[in-house]
């Protein structure tokens, strides 16, 4: 079962090469090819990615189109104002009947720090995608926190949890056999419901943001005490 | 030192209850003290008032211009909706150089369940509380909970925080020292910097409310895990 994950910047790279590590088939998707390969002085995430390259040989290169229509489940790890078009990109047709799991937050940087949501309160990304994409089952997980910690929560010695939310009941037990594989204990992870939910999650970045600034510490989470 | 407790539901009745019996001197203000006190069959917060008074014979009733006069110290326990026009009630000139701690949250369930929040993004209520009222110290703090985990934190056994967020130092510092005699561990309260950051403690109320109905279960709360 190939997997493909949308999106070349550090959370993509940090994803595709975790499950490259845990041995499944891996393709990685972006917009333009020659774009992610070329190493310009301007191009940071181009110099980024051809290291990542070296290191995660196994892991294919395509575009988003060619990417989501080998795979059986997908990632995407664009960033939130690109996702609605980048998975226009991917098409309809390849990720119709298919898992795609949102990781994308709806920051929008540019009236400056501390960033708004471009959607929140009655709606929010992960509705969006799912209205868009009606026959594609959303999961939304992992937004909460930074991308090293997605793949490897035993960065921080306590238990913490993560979230999921989805209206497909088996996309989301999917979901959480490859959080398992990440290294996630069964008893971290909180299925919140619906896709609806999705809104709580994604309202939660502000406060993060904030606990990012105060501590001085971006690898955080939060743990549910009850 | 009197400190004045706004608002007379379960909120308002836990924090005055809780301040009396710490020793506090403790007036309780309501809009229409005759409603306060009305027992009828159509008014359940009256009859919970009475019940709640009987138990708590130390805590004086006043409107919320005389209790907000006669006060040090004042905690915001309205409904969001309406704690602008309770505060204009209390009189600028009654909160002008006093400490405000704002535990309201701008929840709407005008739409049904889930709530909306009536301001967020790129502002907060604890902001337009501050704007209106410039001369008071608005500390925002308590309000990611319930009613009786905000003056009981060790109704959950493992450690989890409550957040402050203000322009003023001192404020927060005397916040500091009532959330300590609540019982909150001083390791246990999260300085989230100035008044803005309200957004982040504000938004994050949809969380809650999923999280609430999730687990089943009202006495929950987050430790930041770092």
């Amino acid at each position: 079962m190939k997997i493909c994950v949308l999106g070349t910047g550090i959370v993509g790279r940090t994803i595709a090469g975790k499950l490259s590590d845990l041995g499944h088939e891996v393709v990685i998707g972006t917009r333009d090819i020659s774009t992610t390969l070329n190493p310009s002085s301007e191009n940071e995430n181009g110099r980024a990615f051809l290291e990542w390259q070296r290191n995660n040989p196994k892991v294919e290169l395509a575009t988003f189109f060619s990417a989501a229509r080998e795979s059986e489940i997908l990632f995407n790890c664009i960033s939130g104002a690109s996702t609605l078009a980048a998975l226009g990109l991917a098409g309809a047709q390849n990720l119709a009947g298919k898992i795609l799991i949102d990781l994308s937050n709806p920051l929008d940087f540019s009236n400056g720090f501390p960033p708004t949501l471009s959607v929140c309160n009655d709606s929010s990304l992960a509705e969006q995608i799912q209205d868009a994409f009606p026959q594609t089952k959303v999961v939304k997980s992992l937004n909460t926190m930074t991308a090293s910690l997605m793949v490897e929560p035993n960065l921080l010695k306590d238990d913490h949890n993560v979230f999921v939310c989805g209206n497909d009941q088996s996309a989301k037990a999917s979901v959480g056999v490859i959080l398992k594989e990440f290294g996630w204990k069964e008893i971290n992870i909180l299925d919140l419901g619906d896709i609806t939910t999705s809104r709580g999650v994604e309202m939660y970045l502000p406060l993060w943001l904030r606990l990012w600034g105060s501590l001085q510490n971006g690898v955080i989470n939060i743990k549910v005490v009850s």
